[in-house]
C-alpha cells in the first residue's frame, strides 16, 4: 500500500459546551496543523499516489472555509462541539467529496483510504480515516 | 476511525542482557517521549474519542511508576530487558487496565485499540498496539 | 554563556484591526507552543541555570492568564493588536516580574536575559529577548 | 502488533518526465529523511522488534545505492519517474531482500511488514508498506 | 529585541568541487527547509515586526530562482561550492536587497538584522546571519 | 556570521544530589539529543563553516565517552551534578579541546565560537556557548 501526505494549517476560534471541556467552555481558538494522507493499492502512470501540487491546492481550499473563522458563527457548526476529532472528520468529508468530483483528477479514482490528522499543540493531535 | 493521541515523557535507567546489546548492556539510561493514541469507531455525545485531560492524566499516572528510575531495581522487571518496544506494552496494557477500571469514564467503553510509541531518540522509536 | 528553556502552550481567540491583517481582522484563534529560555553567565550551586519545574510552574500560572481565552474581552488588550511577537514580549516581561518577585528562588538573581518564542504554526513563530 | 522504527537519510539528484510535474521536469533534487518500520507480532527471545544496530546499518546500506547521486543516470531508474512513494516502494523491497538473505539476522524470520517513508520537506512525505 | 521567523523550502541539485567533500562531489541534491528570522528593536504601528504574508511572499520569490534547478548551470554560481552556509548568505542578501527596494514595505525600515537557516537534514544545518 | 549545526544523540544514566530535584535524586536516566553549533565570520576556501563529515566524527568521539554509561560512576564526575546545562558545557569544553588539537583540520582555526544543545525531552533543553 501507497500513501502521500501533505501539511498546511488552519487558525480557528470556538467554544465548547458540557461540563467535561472546563475553561475550554470559554471562547477561545486553536491553530491546527493539517495532514492529509492519501492511499492507494498501486501508483498511477506518473508513477504517484496523487499530484501534490492538486492535493495541497485542495486541502488549502478546503480550510479556507475554517480558515480565521469563529467556528460558533458558522451555520454548519451550529450547537455542535467542534472538537479536533470531529473537525478532522469534517477536513475528510470534504475532500473525499472533492476526490469524488475529480478535484484531484481522473487518476485519483485509484484512491482508497484518506485520513486527516489536526495537530492541536506539541502534545495533543486526533485523526479521523475513512475509505473513498 | 477515529483516534485521538497524548503525548508525555519519562526517563529512566537501565542495563540490557545478551551480546546483540553491545555498549547498551552497560548501566545507562533513556528519555522516552510517549504517544498514547485512542482508537474509536464513534465519537462519544460531546463529539471527543476520550477525554484529553482525563487521558493526560492517567498517561501521567502510568508513567509515574518509571519516571526517574532505574529499571533494573524494579521488582516487575527484574531479569527482563525493558527494551523499547517492551516498554511500550507494558505502558500499553497498564492503560488498557485503567480503562477497564473506569480512569477515561464511562464514555471509554467505545474505545477499540490503543496504541503507545516511545521515542528513544531523534532516530529510533517503537510502538505497541493493542486491542481493548 | 549557559541557558535553559522550558516549553508549554496556550489557546486562545482573537482578532486583529487594520488592513494588513487582511482575513485575520476576523475573530479566529491560535495555539501558541511557548518557548522560555533563560541566560546566565555562570551555574548556581546546584549545577543549573534555573529549577526546572519552578520554571515551568512559573510559565503555566503565566500562561493561564490567556489560556482558554478571547484575548479581545481581556481588559489588558483593549484596543491592542495581540501579535504573536506582542505576546512574546507580554508573557516575558510577566516572568521578569515573577523573577524580580522571587518565583524562581533566590538563586535566580543570576540570571541575565530572558527569551520567549511563540509559535503560531509549523511555518511562523516570533520571539522576544530581554534582560533581566 | 509490535514495530520499531530507524530513521536515516539520503540527498540525490533527479528529473520527472510528464506535464503534470512543471517546474519539477527539470534536474532538481532532494533530501529524503528515510524512516523504515519493522513490524512483528511477538519480541524476539532479546525481547527487540529487530536489533537497532543490525536494522540502521542495513538501510544505510540501502540508501548508499541512491545517496549522492543523480538518479537520472542510474541504469535501475532509467526512463522511471523516481517518484517519492516509487523509491520509497525500492527502499523497502531491497530491505526486504536483504531480511530475506539474512542480513537481520536469524530473528528476523519473526518479521512480518515493512514500512518505509521518505519525508521530502517538512509539508509533504510518502510512504510504501508491504508484508515480508 | 523582537523577531518573526516565517519557513519554506527549495529543491536543488549540485556538486561540490574538492577532495574534502568526498562523495558529495558527484551531482546529487538537497531539499533545504528555510528559515527567514526578521529582527527589530521596536514593532510597528501594528505591532509587528514584519508582516507575515509580505514576507513568506518575498521569501517564496526569492527561493523560485533556486528551485527545481541545478545549480551547477546558474551562471551565478559557476565555478562555486553552493555549500548550504553559502546558499544561507545569498538567500539573505537577496531578501536584504528586496527589503531596501521596499518589498517588506515602508515599515520595514526598523528592521535590523536578517538570519536565514537553511536545513539540509534532520541532523545538519547552517545559519547566515547579517545587519540590515 | 555563519554557523554549522550537527545532531547526534547519548543515552546515560546519572543522579542527582540536593533536595531541589526532588524524584531526579534517584538514579534515572536520559536521551540528550545534542545539536552543536560552530560560528565564524567567514567561510573557508571550500565555501564551509567547517567539514561537516569531520564535525559530526569528532562530535560522536565526545560523546562516546558518555554513551551507554553510568554517570555517577564516571571519575570525571565524581560528586559533581552532572545537570544538562552542565554536561552541554563539557561537551563544548571537549569539543574546543580537539578543535584546537586540529581535530576539524587547519581550517578550523577560523572558527570563532561553539554552541552546545542538549535537549533531555521535547519540552526542556538547554545550551552553553563559549568562545574558541
Amino acid at each position: 500500500m501507497y500513501s502521500l501526505t501533505v501539511r498546511d494549517h488552519m487558525m480557528i476560534a470556538h467554544s465548547f459546551r458540557g461540563e467535561v471541556f472546563g475553561p475550554a467552555q470559554r471562547l477561545h481558538g486553536a491553530t491546527y496543523v493539517v495532514d492529509v494522507t492519501f492511499f492507494r493499492r498501486d501508483l498511477d502512470a506518473d508513477n504517484l499516489v496523487v499530484d501534490i501540487g492538486l492535493a495541497s491546492q485542495e486541502l488549502k481550499d478546503v480550510l479556507a472555509a475554517f480558515n480565521y473563522r469563529n467556528l460558533d458563527d458558522e451555520p454548519d457548526f451550529s450547537g455542535i462541539n467542534t472538537s479536533t476529532e470531529m473537525l478532522a472528520a469534517v477536513v475528510a468529508d470534504r475532500l473525499a467529496d472533492r476526490i469524488a468530483a475529480g478535484g484531484l483528477g481522473p487518476g485519483a479514482t485509484g484512491l482508497e483510504r484518506l485520513s486527516v490528522t489536526l495537530r492541536e499543540s506539541h502534545v495533543a493531535w486526533a485523526t479521523y480515516e475513512r475509505t473513498l
